[in-house]
């Protein structure tokens, strides 16, 4: 008889909050993927047009850790008019050594929300510019507020500016923000005017048209892209792709294939650019994403299932600390 | 706040045993997959060399079903050295109209297996000729139980002979088959004589190497296939594949991905056999699988995610009917 133990999303979000100890685990993910033997396959993706939603699951193998986890991530977008959100999804944790369930993280897809913001963070630790005053965050969803929060634990941020669609909303995250991190917290009505005051600026929407021009960017700018996800979105310009220094992205495969770089390829510009580098080689100090200040960065993040596995055998470590969660035979 | 429920292995075993009433449950989910607009992606498979593993996750959408199921099958074939099974893994069951999590069923593989009989079942109920005094099995495991139990609920055998590698293994389970069934159950140690001698065979095993060869095959025999399910696993000889009148699969894709068929496409025999029919289109009598008791027919089985949607989704229903399981806050 052995058990298997359960958390629920309150739980979580309780002892969980983002932090830089998240960020550590995420970078430790990402030089283990550059530096060890892991499989990752890729994403398993079912389109559900006729209810307008679509399933990701996503995994990853990584020897060195205890455990692995499969996510499964649903996205019902005609959720919010039910009064339901529209992500939701749990993580399963298996042991590395025997396959057996070890435990269910019913997450809803908080702890993606985590590991999502906290591979900003180590974009921004990484890639930023160390002198970093202002930050530009382009949109006011879930992801503007925790990428904001992942990258002020990075850099030195003095005032931080918002754009997004929809000014109401933009103006509460702003708010909310300002409240949180007790720092100026701007909304801005032009993207180029947010482009152009900022060191650094993060994507976080699913936009399908670019948000950031070639003609916006200027010396020392980092960017963090992590609206991306799938096959049609795109955040930025491709033509303001082929001017940067260096390209940096989670997972060249996914990039290419449902990320920033889907469109650069689908226009033939791939060979034009600089050659993709991955944050995992950043990480490992295989690679360096940025030499100098002047250098004009992206970084390029669509998800992978090796921070998943990362982040939920974080978490399974220390309920098994903590005496977290609740226990359940399994057979 | 909503629920979630969970059961575990052992309340699933008492409460689903393997029934025709599965089998029905199988048989409507292969006619739904022929006749409406099922989502079933590729199976995510990873394979994990370096700890003698794989894990496969399979789901499908079945949009006139009110859940959806993914599932997770990890095998650890040194499992057994430590005393645990090879075969583990759970099934995540989702409402189709809003992705929201419904219940996670700890099976441990039994509805796997389960399911997997009942496709037997079906193909038995479709394929197998009217009169089968004798049904001979190949293999010892669990599906060769399963697979003989889901038979002889389809068709009136009176005796079953059984072929394994490991002959200690096919008296065990002739013995316990003969205790079941209440019918004289014997061990052949030649796979030609079991052949010859049965109307219908199930082939059960792992094998890479075909175990039926095509001299062997004579009028009116059926063979179900469902060992192979990966690209190096392959029971029947491709010579005896395009002897055959009729070639039923479960899915097209996979059977020339993972199946019987993957040998013969492999070495171009593709375009010499007969044209393969799904086990749906029998079902849903849009095509007929044995014109008449002479034929020579092959169902060939890899695992289908419909099937687990459809038992997941079976097996919930049961669970609200009968208050089954326990809840937990899922948020």
């Amino acid at each position: 008889m052995t058990n298997i133990q359960l958390i629920n999303e309150q739980t979580l979000r309780a002892h969980f909050p983002l932090s830089q100890s998240i960020t550590d685990t995420i970078e430790h993910a990402f030089t283990l993927l550059a530096t060890t033997e892991v499989i990752m396959p890729p994403v398993l993706s079912m389109e559900l047009p006729m209810v307008n939603g679509e399933v990701d699951v996503k995994t990853a193998y990584v020897p060195s850790l205890p455990t692995f986890t499969i996510k499964a991530s649903p996205g019902f977008f005609d959720n919010p008019s039910k009064g339901l959100p529209s992500l939701s999804g749990l993580m399963i944790v298996f042991c590395a050594q025997t396959g057996l369930t070890k435990a269910v993280l019913l997450d809803n897809g908080y702890l993606t929300d985590l590991r999502t913001a906290a591979a900003g963070g180590v974009a921004a630790r990484h890639l930023a510019p160390k002198h970093c005053p202002t930050l530009g965050i382009i949109g006011t969803g879930m992801q503007a507020k925790l990428q904001t929060l992942a990258f002020t634990q990075e850099r030195n941020v003095e005032r931080i500016l918002i754009w997004g669609r929809n000014t109401d909303k933009a103006n509460q995250l702003a708010h909310e923000l300002s409240e949180l991190l007790q720092k100026p917290v701007h909304v801005e009505t032009s993207r180029q005017a947010l482009v152009e005051k900022s060191q650094a600026v993060v994507t976080t929407t699913p936009s399908q048209t670019p948000l950031i021009d070639a003609s916006w960017l200027h010396s020392g700018l980092h960017i963090t892209a992590m609206g991306a996800d799938s096959p049609v979105k795109n955040e930025i310009d491709p033509q303001a792709i082929l001017t940067l220094d260096n390209i940096i992205v989670d997972s060249i495969a996914q990039s290419i294939e449902r990320g920033e770089m889907r469109r650069v390829q689908s226009q033939g510009l791939l060979a034009q650019t600089s050659p993709l580098i991955t944050l995992g080689d950043v990480c490992a100090g295989q690679q360096i994403g940025r030499q100098h200040d002047e250098q004009i960065t992206l970084c390029d993040l669509t998800g992978t299932g090796i921070q998943d596995t990362a982040i939920a055998n974080a978490v399974w470590t220390q309920m098994q600390r903590q005496g977290l969660g609740t226990e359940m035979p399994a057979n």
